[in-house]
């Protein structure tokens, strides 16, 4: 057993059981132990973008993080955007980077770089193993460093001679290091909580990562009826349970006026696994803090605290476990017929959503009319950018779907923000992978023509468009998807879409929709 | 006059006229900037990995730095690779990062990242302006600190509040900076080389960088003759006059074996403008340095030190300004008909090259077939990737044809490496840059299944092997390159290949001719 087996080994007793990839030399150590070590399946991505943005797709679903393998720091360096992503989603991710053998490093040959420097903005854990026993050892550290959901992002650097080394003659499996447990809230903070729902005139709930899952989104339902307060999810979420039979619950939206406008009144708000609201950007003469005037901001658990044990001690404390939440009626709107736009699209996709479909949603200016137009259609978990740094939809739609076998992703995705990682398509066709892609192809960077007015950057001129549109030549959407072996169709009406949805989430595998508007 | 106009019009006073662009809400005063300022042209791509590309293909042509405009820390993430393989082959760029406002950052929103951190590792030059005039003092240091080829990186952080603010009342245009002169090499050590040279049994010189071009590598061919002694260059180059009527200079070969074969029995190795050679990668029981036994490797004139000004003194203390360098003569194989094989590729190319071509070579496996078939075609520049990490070629050969108009371009390129920047085909096509890109189609990462022969890893397996092959689905590249507004044809045969590029290099224009084999 050399090291990058024993390193497999590890990671595959501590239930890390798939490995996203783009080796390349110095990996190759590590592609044999894949081969021979039972229990990885890799995934090979044509990009490190979608190696990692599939990673945190995954670990959205399946709870638990699969692991990477990359080539050097400028591998490393291509996923960095989506682990970006990732980081501030709270997914867990475990980077395996290969480097050069320890001794060659010396020669600064061409791939050498600084690769610790490369991985440390977007690790929290980051470490190398100079040898084949340290690779064993700090394969099950990494894992224990990554956690679950919520968990953050670990980085393992295997040198190739550490790699290529046998292990010790004495060497014993590596211990499965226990995962720590989430932080608690104590009880006075809860009892503290409670106190200040029940004085405020307009109390509000901001929740955020696991509150809105499971028993804990219950909960909060269960508070919202008890005690009349509002429930709001943060804008960009890693996955929320919604649809019919489910909660109403309104993101705040990313515009700050809109959000300013929608909790206007509330006088506190408790951040229940979210953070104080801000806007995305900063403008000219508009207030980075969204918060009402007056406001009481009141942090009661963390993103990384245990947040679903909160929301039931808060449930107990509030006298709420018996409450009925407002359930979401099942409710569609009429689908207008005619040329497409974004509340035509979002129409088309809520009546063909199926029953516990997974949405990931990188449409961008497309974003608010979906999710206000689906909240009423079929129970569905929707899965958004948590970082700002598009290219992630594609790539997530992957993870997801390996994450939830069984279950239809459907992708609704930006154009632009598709072409930065568009060979994701090409493993969900290798990997047979049931994701339906909506392209939301309107030609433009619709949200930079839209934020440079906001910046008061005036009217854009010829040089400043040429910056904006991403027309001419116009993107093909259907033989883009054709040259990496997923067939689609391009659409123009909300009849069209209607039709090609609903056959799309009858049929398995992936498909891509080019919806032109 | 705000900050973002004084730097455009800093970067445009300093003969910085290009800007390869992919902003986002942060850079908006930028664009609006570069609307109202006269003088920069701005180049979009839809990823950002194709806009450092490009700035290192432009700067091997123009000589000069382009600008890159890059969105925050993970836009800036997606171009590291390429901004590493432009460090390694010493190419001028000036990024400007736009980034939050400044007291907007203290809200860590979704796009907040150590921008800086990220940076570092590619960046020879680093600097955050804080304020307006920071903006337009710092564009300058950027300029003489990214300096000519050889140049460095250098990477300007731009806060949105200090692009947006208005400039001092007293603001005078900032000075340009004056480029300092590269190192001169000192007599003594010319003196030194020369009685080296003159003593050695089998001397060599080893070229790199600027020795590769004009005067000075005339100078290495009369250094060559007159004393008898070989040259060659390093494997991977920044950009190699080559072809008839020029010197017939055998680069480095990939493989240690190759090379110390090539180069056995040199008992002085002469590094003007080059480094010792190395193996790529360290393997199991091979050398990292590939010196032959008992050779003297004497470093006269590092890739950053004036190479050109060492090769003329060198021609002088050897007296040999008057001897005549051996020429390489016009000699092309003939086209072996049948179906293709990286062979076949190269001598089809070689027939068809134009003159003053600019040859991209990222063909991989392909590499030394085409280097050696091409020795004796029309004169060309040879331009490589140089820092190894691949998805290089297509955004140098977008910068080559912008920093070199009205000279074909001729791009090289393995199916693998195409797909991590394949959005430059999109460039090409709104640019109408003037580039034929060959794809060799063989539906593998070739290199890797001989590399993992060569690391010991044993006969992949099934797992294995589907992370070496990209194959099933078969990408599709007439269907690609069309998708992003370019023309394109597949062929599988020597005589269809010939045809195929015999056409595309007669009209102007993108164009990708899919090489199967």
């Amino acid at each position: 057993m050399n090291g990058a087996e024993a390193l497999i080994d590890t990671l595959v007793r501590s239930e890390v059981d798939l490995c996203l990839a783009n080796p390349g030399t110095s990996e190759m150590q590590l592609v044999s132990a894949i081969d021979r070590v039972p229990g990885m399946r890799p995934v090979l991505a044509l990009f490190e973008g979608v190696v990692t943005g599939a990673a945190d797709g995954y670990a959205r679903l399946a709870g638990k993080p699969a692991c990477t393998l990359l080539h050097l720091g400028p591998g490393l360096a291509n996923g960095v955007a989506n682990l970006h992503n990732a980081q501030k989603a709270f997914s867990p991710v475990i980077n395996v980077v290969g480097d050069h053998a320890t001794y060659h490093r010396q020669y600064d040959t061409p791939l050498n770089a600084d690769l610790e420097g490369m991985a440390r903005p977007v690790s929290a854990w980051l470490e190398a193993g100079r040898t084949p026993a340290q690779l064993a050892t700090l394969g099950a550290a990494a894992v224990a460093a990554a956690g679950r959901v919520p968990g953050r992002v670990a980085t393992l650097i295997a040198p190739a001679d550490a790699a290529w080394t046998e292990m010790p003659a004495d060497y014993t499996p590596a211990p499965v290091v226990p995962l720590p447990a989430l932080p608690h809230i104590d009880s006075a903070a809860i009892e503290d909580a409670a106190r200040a729902i029940r004085a405020a005139r307009n109390p509000m709930l901001l929740l955020g990562g696991e509150a809105l899952l499971g028993d804990a989104l219950i909960n909060a339902g269960r508070i919202a009826a008890r005690c009349g307060l509002r429930l709001h999810a943060e804008t960009f979420n890693r996955r929320v349970q919604r649809g019919a039979g489910r909660l109403p619950l309104v993101f705040l939206p990313y515009r700050g006026e809109l959000a300013l406008e929608l909790i206007a009144g509330v006088d506190l708000m408790v951040l229940v696994g979210a953070r104080s609201p801000c806007a995305f950007f900063a403008y000219p003469n508009r207030p980075s803090e969204l918060v009402p005037p007056g406001c009481r901001v009141l942090p009661l658990a963390k993103p990384t605290d245990d947040v679903a044990a909160a929301l039931a001690d808060l449930t107990a404390a509030l006298d709420a476990t018996a409450a009925e939440p407002q359930w979401q009626p099942h409710a569609l709107a009429p689908l207008d017929a005619g040329p497409l736009d974004t509340r035509r699209i979002a129409q088309a996709v809520a009546r063909n959503l199926p029953e516990h479909a997974i949405v990931i949603d990188e449409a961008i200016t497309g974003s608010m009319p979906a999710q206000q137009l689906t909240i009423g259609c079929r129970p569905h978990d929707w899965i958004q950018l948590c970082g700002g740094s598009i290219g992630n939809g594609l790539p997530l739609a992957v993870g997801a779907a390996l994450g939830a076998p069984g279950r239809k992703v459907v992708c609704l995705e930006g154009d632009g923000s598709a072409m930065y990682t568009a060979q994701a398509l090409w493993t969900m066709a290798r990997e047979s992978l049931d994701v339906v892609t909506v392209i939301y192809a309107n030609r433009n960077y619709a949200i930079l023509n839209f934020e440079l007015e906001r910046v008061g950057a005036g009217t854009p001129g010829a040089r400043a468009r040429s910056m904006l549109n991403i027309g001419s030549p116009n993107l093909d959407w259907v033989a883009l998807a054709r040259g990496m072996g997923v067939s689609g169709t391009s659409v123009t009406t909300a009849e069209a879409l209607d039709a090609a949805l609903a056959r799309a989430c009858a049929e398995p595998g992936p498909f891509l929709i080019e919806a032109l508007f």
